[in-house]
């Protein structure tokens, strides 16, 4: 077993990924390498964080994960290898890990410092290919974390929204607005069990949805539904639709839940 | 040989694909994994049928072809497995096999009722991750059909156009544009060959073309040329240009041929 | 070890880089394919060439790139495989190439004539499927070139623009801009050296720049840069955002150069 997973901000229209997977496989031609996406807006850590959150306890747990979304390459920021319960994150340290992290807790983290797991010649642009992609070649391959450089003690935390208590009503931000129109909220499910039931009510732009729902078929089609998602998260929908059009809401906006 | 094709409406922005991948992987971590198109319009059953469709006669007999085009996930909708000569068929029972059983026969069907072949824990919004991915690497380690669920005998049939006889005419059907502009047409040579000759005619929107030929090359840059396709479907295309937007015709509409 | 690239302006929309692979699969079942990119505009070999010349140095040397961005498919263009330090190319003699063989020196050009390496029935509009594919598959199973047909003199060459001395000057032109709004030129570092130091000074479109720096953090948020990118080339940037969009400069535009 040698899974390589990559989250980038790199898109699909220039070679980029497909350098990095020849870096890659120059190293380690047995490895299986999987895109979780290259579509994050450019310099989107947040969205790249949540991409990454999504492979905890989906993915093997030696699978190596792979996220380069690094506005500052080539300046002083530190790229690190984390070493989770569920898999090594190898990256730039800027906060791209956040998430994941909070799901599957930090066993050991070092920055990336030993010029012999990376490319000869490293550029100052493009660490994906020259750096992250060997590391993880070579970490799929048997490195051991200490072999690519010293502990690292304090990691970039990302500030992520998170729902605010407001007397008897949660605020919640929305996060990310999927492929399908689909809300996804700050809430985790499993932090907030007791504000998620049959009567809760929310208020959504100028929607008011009154229950939380197992899924989207639970209404008829083109009404909105508040459900937890598949990855733990509340989300708002419309049945054959498009909720962020239909709602006219988007990244960034609040949504009001009352239990 | 461990082969799996994935055809869904994911698109690539989120890591739903990356992590069906991640939920093959980790039961079948030897599979190759091919995708062949997740850029289907959400819920558009019949594009996702023609791309499923193309696969016939490509790809090797033992591949397991996972389709997910799915408006009715989490409903009382079936999940199948479709045993053909051209591979096995995985995904909801909603028609989306409906053009591949026309060409590869099919020689059992079961649904998939068996949790055990499934993820422990089954959302009710991503089947495609939960059940369709686990049931392909189950199927690619060897499962028969009859572990996965019981047989069922009726499957839902997609409505697709066909070319309807109008007296000396046959009225054709766009039913797919595709990247380069050609519209590729519900005709299937090979059911249709008296109608196929360097005499036919069509008329597409306000463009008379005054014969069948072997492809766009026979044609001179920027003129319209009627011609059996790679997929075995009569294909309108402009050389070196667009059909679609030269002749302002899109799926939907109707072509002429007169033989 | 038989890892196969692919470069195509096939989109991802349809299945038509799916079906390569199928048809590689089921020639070399055990292959390792990756995609370069697929989203070259249709019929644009230029780009097709920047995307193929970057894979040298950085893929194995056994490794098989197929390129195919081929608007003459179906008539008398040749079909080709070329032996090189950095690989096996396969694809139309278009030109393609030209720019991975300035990089990696010709050793050996075949015209794909046999066809026992082409799949049984082979179409006149997708010899990606038909053709590349299967021959791609068949080198990687050890095929030598001499047993895909005969050795090939003349190879069409692409016209590539270049740099142009002009007085002081060096008139530079925009190949492509990446995804991240980055202006790639047709400058290649390593054979002007002497034209690129800290006090090389550019004229893009109305803005000055006054340096040739590093990398893009090397300047304050917002500033436009001058550095030697990931490629080998000249290129021009804005931090944290795009040069293209902000100095309305494009592909084809020229940039003028002083030492």
């Amino acid at each position: 077993m040698s899974l390589i997973t990559l989250a980038t901000d790199f898109g699909t229209r220039d070679p980029f990924v497909g350098l990095m997977k020849g870096a890659i496989l120059s190293i380690a031609p047995g490895a299986t390498i999987v895109d979780l996406t290259h579509a994050i807006e450019p310099g989107d850590i947040l969205a790249g964080a949540l991409a990454l959150e999504a492979v905890v306890g989906v993915f093997p747990p030696e699978a190596i994960h792979v996220g380069v979304v690094d506005p500052g390459v080539g300046s002083s920021r530190a790229a690190v290898a984390l070493r989770t319960d569920a898999g090594v994150f190898v990256g730039p340290d800027n906060g791209l890990f956040t998430l994941a992290l909070a799901r599957a807790p930090l066993r050991r983290a070092v920055r990336l410092t030993n010029p012999r797991y990376h490319r000869p010649a490293v550029s100052a642009t493009f660490h994906g290919r020259d750096i992250f992609a060997p590391v993880a070649a070579h970490l799929a391959l048997g490195a051991s974390l200490d072999d690519l450089g010293e502990p690292i003690d304090k990691l970039v935390t990302l500030d992520v929204p998170r729902p605010r208590r407001d007397g008897d009503t949660l605020i919640l931000h929305v996060l990310h607005v999927d492929r399908f129109g689909n809300l996804i909220t700050d809430l985790v499910a499993s932090e907030h069990p007791d504000w998620l039931s049959a009567r809760s009510r929310l208020l959504v732009g100028d929607t008011t949805i009154r229950s939380i729902r197992r899924t989207f078929a639970d209404v008829a089609p083109g009404q909105p539904v508040a459900y937890v998602g598949s990855l733990g998260r509340l989300e708002i929908a419309v049945r054959d639709g498009s909720a962020a059009a239909t709602m006219r809401v988007g990244r960034g906006e609040t949504i009001t839940l009352c239990r």
